[in-house]
C-alpha cells in the first residue's frame, strides 16, 4: 500500500502543478528534491511571483525511521519504527478575491521491532480561505468534497465537514481559519472498510481537487481591486500564519520530525499585515466574511 | 511588594512612552484600558505608523484569580490563586538599520487556599533584533545591561546573558532571534538576596532600558535606505513572528490565562514577507547577519 499510494501522490503532484502553471500563466514551480538525515525524503515545488499565485507550494514527502520520542508518547507506543507520506499544497493567490486553499492527503504506517506493521491509516483534508466570501463558491467548494465522499458513504460528508469546522479554529480568535471543506485522519482498516476502500475514498477526494478549486480561480482572477482590499488580504493572512503556527498539528508534526523547515514553512503567505486591534466596519464586506467565521455554516 | 512593583511599572510606563513619543516626534501612543473576566486588567498603549516607530507596545497589566490549569500542571501545584503584573514592550521601527527591541519586567505571587503567599518571584529581561549588525549598537546596549547588573551582582550579566541566549534561539532554524541582552526569571527570596534587594535589581534594570536603547535609535533613524533592505527587514520580522508564536512562553502564557489577544499580539510587527528558501548572499552584511545570529558571541 505504502509504494501504491507514493505512486499515487507523484503523479498527483505532476497533474496539479501542470494545471496550476497553465492557469498561472506565468510562473513556473521551482522544484527542490531533499533528503531527511534519518531516513526518505521529498519532493518541493514551489511557485512564487506568479500573474495568479503570489505564493504557492505542492510537496510530495515520504520519511521513514525511528518514531521520534514525542510522536511515540502521543500514539501511546514504545521502540516503533514509522513510515509517512504525503502530498500537501498550499496556495496563496495575488487577487484578494481569490481565495487561498490548502490540501493535503497523506498515509501512515507503524510498525513494531520485527518490522511489522502494527497499524495504518490515512488522512487528509482540503480546505477553503476566503478574503471575501462568495457564497457561490463556498457552495462550488463544499458540493464537490460531498460529491466525492458521497460516493463512498453517505456519513462521510457531514463527518469530515464537521471535523474540518473544528479542527481549522482559531481558539484564541474564536474564529474559523476559512469557510472549511473537509477533514479525516486515523482511517483504517475496519469490517466494513478495508485498506482497499479507503485507498479508493482517499483518492477519489485526491482527484477532485482541482475540479473544486480551478472554476473559482477562473472566475475571480482578473477582478480589478484596491490598495485596502489587498491590505485587508494580508491582514487576514496574519491569521493564517497564527493557525498554522501556533494550532496546526501538521506543522508541529514536521517541526518534530526534523523536517524540512523550508518545505514545511512554505504554507506561510508571501506578505503579511498585523495592525493592532483592526475591525472591519460594520455592514462592509469584510464584516460579513469575519460574522461567517464566527459562525461555521452548512453550505450545501 | 505587589502594590509597589505595580506602581513603579505604572510610572515607568509613562517615562518610556512620553520619550518614545518625543523621538519619533509624529506618532503618539493610543491607550486602551481592559479588563480581564477573571480578575485585573491593564492599560495598552499603541504605537503606528510613526516617523521612527512603524509599530510598537507598550503594555502594563496585573491580573488575578485562579491559576490556570495548564499552570496549575506546570508549577506541580493545586487550587492555587496567582497574581502576576508586569511591563512588556516591544517596538518594531521603520528604519531597517534600528533594531527591534522587546522588554519586559514583572512580579509573580502564588496563594494557598487560605490566601497566604506561597511563593512570590521576579523576571523579565530585554533583547535586541538588528536588521542590519553594527557591532558598537550591540556593544552599547550589552554594557548598559552589564552595568546596571554589576551595581548587585557580578555573576547576574554572565548568567542573565547567557539564558537570553538560550531562551530566544529559534530551535526549528537553529539561530537566535536577535543578539541577546538578559534574561531572568524566578528571582526568588534566598538567604543571601531578600525580595526587596530583588526589587532594586529588577527596578535598576527597568530604569536603565531607555539608555540602552535610545542612543541606538538617534544614531540610525535617519540613514537612507533601499528597498531591498526593507525587504530584507521584513523578511527577517518572519522569525521574530515564529519566534514569538512557536516558542515564546510569554506568548502560550498570555494565550492560556485567556489574556488579552489585542495586547499580546501587539508584539508582532506591522508588515511581514516569507519568501522561499531566502539565503542571502555570501559576504553580504545580510550574511554577516545571519553568521551571527547562529553564532551567538560575547559583546562585552
Amino acid at each position: 500500500m505504502k509504494d501504491k499510494f507514493y505512486n499515487y501522490i507523484q503523479q498527483l503532484q505532476d497533474t496539479i502543478t501542470a494545471k496550476l502553471e497553465e492557469i498561472d500563466g506565468q510562473a513556473k514551480f521551482k522544484e527542490d528534491l531533499w533528503k531527511r538525515p534519518e531516513g526518505g525524503g521529498g519532493r518541493t515545488r514551489v511557485i512564487e511571483n506568479g500573474a495568479v499565485f503570489e505564493k504557492g507550494g505542492v510537496n510530495i514527502s515520504a520519511v521513514h525511521g525511528e518514531l521520534p520520542e514525542s510522536m511515540q508518547k502521543f500514539f501511546g507506543v514504545k521502540n516503533c519504527d514509522f513510515f509517512a507520506c504525503g502530498l500537501s499544497l498550499v496556495l496563496h493567490p495575488k487577487n484578494p478575491f481569490v481565495p487561498t486553499v490548502h490540501a493535503n492527503w497523506r498515509y501512515f504506517e507503524m510498525y513494531d521491532t520485527n518490522g511489522k506493521i502494527i497499524s495504518s491509516w490515512f488522512g487528509g483534508g482540503q480546505d477553503l480561505t476566503p478574503y471575501y466570501l462568495f457564497e457561490e463558491d463556498a457552495i462550488h467548494f463544499h458540493q464537490t468534497c460531498k460529491d466525492a465522499c458521497d460516493k463512498h458513504h453517505p456519513d462521510f460528508y457531514p463527518q469530515y465537514k464537521k471535523r474540518c469546522d473544528t479542527y481549522f479554529w482559531n481558539t484564541h480568535r474564536e474564529e474559523a481559519r476559512g469557510v472549511g471543506g473537509l477533514f479525516f485522519d486515523y482511517l483504517k482498516d475496519t469490517d466494513t472498510l478495508n485498506m482497499k476502500d479507503r485507498y479508493s475514498f482517499v483518492t477519489e477526494i485526491g482527484n477532485s481537487f482541482l475540479k473544486g478549486y480551478l472554476p473559482i480561480v477562473e472566475k475571480r482572477k482578473e477582478t480589478s481591486f484596491t490598495k485596502e482590499q489587498k491590505d485587508w488580504q494580508e491582514i487576514r493572512r496574519g491569521r493564517y500564519v497564527e493557525f498554522n503556527l501556533i494550532h496546526d498539528k501538521g506543522t508541529l508534526f514536521g517541526l518534530k520530525t526534523n523536517g524540512r523547515i523550508e518545505s514545511i514553512l512554505m504554507s506561510l503567505p508571501p506578505k503579511v499585515q498585523w495592525h493592532y486591534n483592526h475591525l472591519p466596519e460594520e455592514g462592509s464586506e469584510e464584516y460579513k466574511l469575519v460574522t461567517i467565521l464566527k459562525n461555521p455554516k452548512d453550505w450545501v
